[in-house]
């Protein structure tokens, strides 16, 4: 019974007689004409039912038809440059209706967000979602395509893990059997052992942070690529988080144009991430930072107002390196020319969403990197096999990571991730 | 720094210089020459160093050289058809040596599985595992190719959920802020949720199940795909299982030749998966196992012994549709022409390998799915929103699981799931 043909390749059938599968999006009358808007996940189609096209019964039937209603209908397609959403129309030949819907909760009214997250798994269907989620789609298919493209190999990391990477407080435990394990918050350390057995990897799948915040930046699951290079050193990986976000934004623009016009999303400032990204010290952010008038001393981090001043200087997402050393994880390799400075790199998007990849060079010394352990406080033994891989054939080496639904949420122009993922799961909720 | 060229490509540099970086994966020398073997992820090429093609001094040093030391090395390459791995070889010119690695732990003699396991991120580096993890990139990638060039759209269900889908004997609990979390067994319910607003939608991504059980076919975090399909019936859908795994299969032995050379997988019952694929009832299947001397009830599930004895009957995968209902999911659709059977399919590999995919066609209507959760024993309220896909729009809908572990054990020809994946986890293993 499967479908014969799906709305978003319509043009195919132009002149012929289709029969689609779909719900109804919207449906108006006059006495004479039903206006039809149906909806099949691959696009939206208005299809017209005159008094004479189809029979007395069915025309009757279709005055009871609500949003939602699931429906299969057959009818001749046509151009039409003025009908909605897709350039074509169908005139109704016969509709079945499988199921009426009877009040559908969510209506064309404003609704708050509470309540569109409570009926998530209802709010998928509205237009606004769908063109997310199709963004979304593409810039995970684009991210892929990267690596894939570029003598990367796959290479998954383990959610199961038995320690932290940068501190326990922000983990989340589970009962594992008779002990204790954690869910991943990065797959870096695994993925700097299978870059010295693959050379170019990437991991790529959930994460996660038991953070208590409830800013418009924080998932408690959220998707995260990573790539890791056997023999490159922060230079080479400046310039390939260069190429990869020109990449997936491009990638975007090609295919995503209708879904960002949906989102009221200009294109205007994703058409200038081009090469080359600005690329500036700490230091020099510092300066920046305080010529635009904040107060911030030489050695901080920085905060989301911090990223939202710096990147407003810039048309573009500018790679902000050389962090000092202190605010940055215990796993960095220091600059030879400073070792108060750490060979980081943090990619900024523009507009105001901030961070969207952290990355750097990894400390391949043994020595040293037994020292950073203990002076940050962790315990050595559960570094033992990681220490490995600086015991065994060290090569310097470098990576990053790149947070999906902050990306979404940029090239989406969205002000909270909430609507980046599909069942966003956030502090207060964890449903449906 | 990073690579000029590697392994995997070196054919374009014939009769070139190039510079390499990687790993000592096996050094021999007379007096005169050195014969090394260097692997840099990508592939394996045999470099040669005479004692006047490089300076007495690299000559000497490279004495000194152990397994997986880590090394750049320049010289000059030529075609060379009886070099082994990879028909060229180089002819050095210089080498500089990284580090010297004391006391590799895995030598070329034969290691016990829990050694291997516990040192698992330097057993990566070994040219059997390489091999696994590139059918496994190779299976991955052409799971999302056929999703994503047949109309799919990915939508990633979430890990976190708050009550089992099937049970919950065998599912990870979490400690989520005050309350308690589960870890996903399936994504299953959510892409029903999805595939209502997108019509066909698949999800993939990492699956938990806490099972006490220690056998070959058992981990307890794996990888599953996940399609879901509006309008398709359990017809629709066995078509594309058989369509899929096709694809799968067949781009494996286009893509991984060598690798299934290395893991000594003979190639020919993976060119037999073709089209069409065996169809045979539950009760046909019942019929089969007992001519070939099985003692079974009628309305019995199949474990490994059955699945083995069945499979072993016939040259490709097979599916077995239609078991009886109460050995099955809530959710599975009534057969109408025999109310105690299910619409649900099975895929099981050839070659004892067992199921690889489980499917079929979801209940749809309101009333008989309340009934059925009632009989389950499941807790209504959790299926909440479950049920509103059955008030607003209900459609015939089905879809399946395709175990990613399972596919790779099965297409490679291991006996254990656990070097199917990068960092097994099982009920005794967190680690490393």
């Amino acid at each position: 019974m499967k479908p014969e043909a799906r709305i978003g390749e319509i043009a195919k059938f132009e002149g012929k007689e289709v029969t689609l599968c779909g719900w109804v999006y919207n449906i108006r009358s006059s006495g004479k004409i039903h206006f039809l808007l149906l909806r099949d996940g691959s696009g939206v189609i208005q299809c017209v039912a005159g008094a004479k096209d189809v029979s007395p019964g069915t025309f009757e039937a279709m005055k009871s038809l609500t949003q939602e209603s699931s429906v299969i209908v057959t009818g001749s397609v046509r151009a039409e440059k003025r009908a909605p959403h897709c350039g074509f129309e169908l005139t109704l030949k016969d509709v079945k209706i499988l199921q009426i819907a009877k009040d559908y909760p969510i209506s064309p009214k404003e609704h708050g967000p509470a309540f569109l997250l409570d009926n998530r798994h209802l709010w998928l269907r509205s237009l606004r979602q769908v063109a997310i989620m199709k963004v979304r789609n593409t810039i995970i298919r684009a991210i892929r395509d990267f690596f894939d493209q570029n003598g990367f190999l796959l290479i998954d990391s383990p959610i199961f893990t038995p320690a932290a990477c940068e501190g326990t407080s922000t983990l989340f435990e589970t009962n594992y059997f008779e002990t204790k394990a954690y869910l991943t918050q990065s797959g870096q350390l695994y993925n700097e052992a299978t870059a010295m057995a693959f050379g170019k990897v990437y991991c790529f799948g959930p994460t996660f942070r038991a953070e208590k915040s409830k800013t418009r930046r924080h998932l408690t699951e959220f998707w995260m690529v990573e790539p890791e290079m056997a023999f490159y050193d922060l230079g080479d990986t400046m310039d390939v988080c260069e190429d990869f976000l020109c990449f997936v934004v491009s990638r975007v623009l090609e295919r995503n144009r209708a879904d960002l016009d949906v989102l009221e999303r200009p294109a205007g400032p994703l058409e200038n991430v081009r090469k080359p990204f600005p690329r500036i010290t700490h230091a020099e952010a510092i300066a920046v930072l305080r010529k635009a008038g904040a107060e911030i001393a030489d050695n901080a981090d920085f905060g989301g107002d911090e990223e939202t001043i710096l990147t407003k200087q810039f048309d573009r997402p500018i790679m902000v390196h050389r962090y000092p050393a202190e605010v940055k994880a215990f796993y960095m390799k220091g600059d030879p020319a400073d070792r108060s400075k750490a060979l980081c790199v943090d990619v900024l998007a523009p507009e105001g969403y901030g961070e969207v990849i952290g990355g750097g060079q990894r400390e391949d010394d043994l020595d040293t990197l037994v020292a950073a352990i203990k002076k940050h406080g962790l315990p050595e033994e559960a570094f033992t096999w990681y220490l490995d891989l600086r015991r065994y054939g060290s090569v310097p080496h470098s990576g990053f990571g790149l947070g999906v639904e902050r990306t979404v949420a940029w090239l989406c122009g969205l002000h909270h991730v909430r609507e980046t993922i599909p069942f966003p799961r956030m502090m207060e909720r964890v449903t449906p």
